[in-house]
């Protein structure tokens, strides 16, 4: 059975000796009580939750799955999920980062992704009932009216009912121009809307006594395609103006989808039987009002494979120390034991610090990325707010697509550690890697990530957004640039980032005369961003461990930190090298082949 | 639901038109009458076996599994898989290679390879049955006293028994010298075994009326370690001179693993509580006995992953041509449809020549090294046959190991064409990846096939293997060097043929000093080692498709060869780029990491 320690000095590291959060959190009016204390205490408690709480279902949760009841149209969760939910409730966990207006308790969004890498880890599936829901409270929190805040808010910010995001059809998912539920106006400022809806997660369950459904549907006069959807929340149950439950909405499961991971949470087919919603936001402009889940959700996806990273790595380091098997090639290391631990060997190191440069290079970025969010919504400077909300939306593709990516390498990796016992369920190796699959899947493909960082974000304004960060790039190389000890961290991200701007002026000058280039680079360049930015953060945490080992602090943790950068650059940055390449090697490769593809 | 065709044109491509298999095959006495269309008509109806009798038991294997009764110690395979069997038995394909004298039809590996391949791609659960039994023939067949034959072989040949190998015990898999199943000598020339194994594939089933178990044992005065195994033939029912069965012999299935895939295949704990068997080859060379069958497993397992690259290659090609959603970047291409096939987008073209390179580079590969067995163990001339040992002897761990990790590759990026709908059960694709992550682990898991190919096969025979695969990529850079339209497959491996030559001394040097050297470059080496065999076959089918194209052949089969050959230059090959850099960033970066993982 595998364990899990919630990873608290890395957390600690991070926000206090890297990003130097509680320093920004003053300048925040709405933070600026938020001390290291109480950031610490908060954590503490959110990874004895995950660890005690979540964490013992993950197993059985994935053998059991979740049942569906063809009569009643009722979905019984696995064994556990529900008492698990209540005492989240029960703790308050819902309500961290949430509106005081609402109930919430207004803490930053940083200590809310801590909280979710920790259930991420515990069990990805659980946690996508909660996640889900905070999802849609952030939708309404921008988009709705005063009435339907009044009404949803504070139900969602407690946790007592739960919403979803109804966007995939069963021909539509990254193409949502092409969606087909219908809403027609009742004359009452409410609606009905028909249709189907498929792999609604989280989408029906037994946990809470209501779920609002946020539902992406078009109007009758609607434009085709994607300028023609608007979005409607539509409750499970209607709520009477007293805020208690009224009738049943003829909005129901289907059926679940069975799937290769995530088996505790509901993947739920949805009916809209001409279902009452009322209208979020302007009509036609649902995919806009949407897009606020969906950055929040990207961001939380690279937190599940971040989760995932981290419990597969810790197993795998566990189990490496454990297991005895073969000599070490420099000699015997254990002596007193028939064969040495498998750490001697050189590749099993490989695959454990992959696991780890990337968990620890993934957090760094991720937690930066959620202050930047923290800035975007609180802090009193308009320019940092802008400054803030453009670089976050820059990385965002790169969280989700980069951190799941490299969430499959390791979790695979982890497994690999373990030889044959990886592909037996008892270890818990395997669903690490399958709850892993669906995280560059889901909330637009990886490829989808790609499309949007180098055709929307960097090509689409002129690389004004990569500038940013390239400015973050260049004030380090500024900074350590004399310091012999920080050359082998601060050479190849120099070297990189001039690469990316002459790399990125040549894609942006061949796909003016074909798009299909800016196509055809798109994953690699995603890739290299993400190698470039991982490498700045590895930069950085060496900086901070140089500079603890300097003043004398003894602590080995900060030699692990440099070790880990060591090993990141040494052996996981040089990828850059291959996909400069092959994304160089532009789009013929790919177009010319129908030949090959008949 | 999947579909699957048989790759024959391409299999004949391969036999015929690369490898010319029927010009060698004239030259070994054995098989000099075998021609091209015996070839063609086997493998045509290996095919519709695979496609109409073992396929549709590939999702419904995958669903129920095998069950075990604690009571008898039974194991139940799936429905339909001893119906399929039996159909198996009957076409007389168990015989296909297997010696005439013991009623074999003596065919080429070469066609048991494809037929393999294809039992792969239809259900490896299912295909592993058969599969690891021939590995028990071979055993036997190479090591096996004259009676232990008379009684064994024909019933292995016809496939009324299988055979299994049983190595793993819990504590050791890698590291067979730490095994403990002791072996008794009776004094009647029998031995009785008793211990305990796990892993065992196909270790119990209700196929067959006996199944043949060769175990690995030590005898009560064996030396320790690797030195002290020897190896017995353990029946499951006695075998009486007659040959009729006799009594049931203490050696059962224990319980059956629960595993990530090949859910169909019976991974057994094998208990052997004094059961009598009969020493194979000499006392404490069990593993050198062992090794025969290891070594054709090894290509067995690298085939299981080209079938799986397949199948799955086949699949994601049919969805991206039906699947409508978004227009290509350069312009609408299916007007008269609401979006355009997904396969006008590059990146999902980027996927499916990724799996298509990798399955048309390994089909080439594997049927050289089958070649080279069949010329290892027919050709009239003893150097050619040495040759041939050594060669395939060379590229066994890359086809086990290069494979397998393309074969994860190709399937996971097979099911990602699939977006949402490859997460889900019942489009198959999922189960493809399952199903291909075992191939990665046994038989020696990919880290270990690397440290044989570096270790032992190249550096331990201080290059000389190599230089033989070197010569054959010399010969081809002569005979093409001059032909411009060949430059661009010629140029790269020519100058990646170079590289390695070097870089193998240099590890070697360093190894030389420090052995931790040679297991921190192993896997890296290994990958380089495949692309430049990969490279190699890759630029013998352009040239076959040049030439064809030349002679004014307007089969667009061969149009199709030269853009996947193009494809594979352009955006797998260069992958060594980075391989080179992190084999060549040593042992430090991993070893001196105590502090990071602590």
């Amino acid at each position: 059975m595998p364990t899990y320690n919630p990873p608290l000095r890395d957390m600690q590291f991070v926000m206090h000796e890297v990003l130097k959060v509680t320093d920004e959190y003053k300048l925040m009016p709405r933070h600026a009580e938020v001390d290291a204390d109480t950031i610490n205490a908060v954590i503490e408690e959110a990874g004895k939750f995950a660890a005690t709480v979540t964490f013992p279902l993950n197993i059985s949760g994935d053998e059991t799955g979740c049942a569906y009841d063809r009569e009643t149209h009722a979905v019984a969760t696995p064994q556990g999920f529900k008492e698990a939910y209540a005492q989240y409730v029960e703790g308050g966990w819902a309500a961290l980062s949430c509106d005081p207006e609402y109930g919430g308790q207004g803490l930053p969004l940083v200590l809310n992704q801590c909280l979710y890498e920790m259930l991420n880890s515990a069990n990805q599936a659980w946690a996508m009932y909660p996640g889900l829901s905070h999802g849609a409270y952030e939708a309404l929190h921008a988009h709705g009216t005063e009435e339907q805040k009044k009404t949803y808010l504070p139900k969602l910010t407690s946790g007592e009912w739960t919403g979803t995001m109804c966007l995939t059809e069963a021909h539509c998912g990254t193409d949502l121009g092409l969606l087909r539920t219908k809403a027609e106006p009742q004359g009452d400022g409410t609606y009905r809307l028909t249709g189907n809806k498929i792999f609604i997660s989280a989408g029906e369950h037994d946990m809470t006594a209501n779920i609002v459904h946020l539902v992406l549907a078009r109007l009758p006069d609607a434009p085709k395609g994607s300028k023609g959807i608007s979005l409607f929340i539509v409750p499970k149950f209607h709520v009477k103006a007293d805020g208690s439950l009224g009738e049943r909405n003829s909005i129901y499961c289907g059926g679940l989808e069975h799937k290769m991971g995530i088996h505790g949470n509901a993947t739920a087919q949805i009916v809209l039987d001409g279902a009452v919603g009322t209208l979020v936001g302007e009509p036609n402009k649902g995919l806009a009002a949407m897009f606020v889940m969906m950055n929040a959700a990207r961001l939380g996806v690279g937190n599940q494979s971040l989760g995932l990273t981290e419990v597969a790595y810790q197993n795998a380091l566990a189990y490496a120390k454990d297991r005895l098997q073969m000599r070490s090639l420099s000699g015997v290391k254990a002596k007193d034991k028939p064969a040495d631990p498998i750490i001697v060997h050189p590749d099993v190191r490989r695959m454990l610090l992959t696991a780890k440069a990337y968990a620890e290079g993934g957090r760094a970025l991720l937690l930066f990325c959620t202050l930047l969010i923290d800035k975007e919504l609180n802090h009193p400077d308009e320019k940092v707010r802008k400054d803030s909300a453009e670089l976050v939306a820059l990385l965002t593709p790169i969280v989700k697509a980069f951190l799941t990516d490299n969430g499959w390498s390791a979790t695979t990796q982890s497994q690999q550690v373990f030889g044959g016992h990886g592909f037996i369920k008892e270890w818990g190796m395997e669903q690490f890697v399958r709850d892993a699959r669906i995280n560059m899947i889901y909330e637009g493909t990886n490829g989808i990530q790609a499309l949007d960082l180098l055709g929307r974000k960097i090509l689409g304004n002129n690389g004004a957004s990569l500038k940013k960060f390239g400015k973050l790039v260049a004030a380090l190389v500024e900074e350590e640039g004399v310091n012999e000890k920080m050359a082998e961290f601060i050479n190849p991200i120099a070297y990189l980032g001039d690469q990316m701007t002459k790399f990125t002026t040549e894609i942006g000058f061949k796909g003016l005369q074909n798009p299909d280039e800016v196509g055809a680079a798109a994953v690699d360049y995603l890739r290299v961003a993400g190698h470039l930015v991982f490498g700045y953060f590895w930069a950085r945490m060496a900086q901070t461990a140089l500079r603890e080992i300097a003043a004398g602090n003894p602590d080995p943790f900060y030699q692990g930190k440099l070790q880990t950068a060591r090993f990141y650059f040494a052996k996981l940055f040089p990828e850059t090298a291959t996909l400069m390449r092959t994304a160089r090697a532009g789009s013929k490769a790919l177009m010319d082949t129908d030949a090959a593809l008949a």
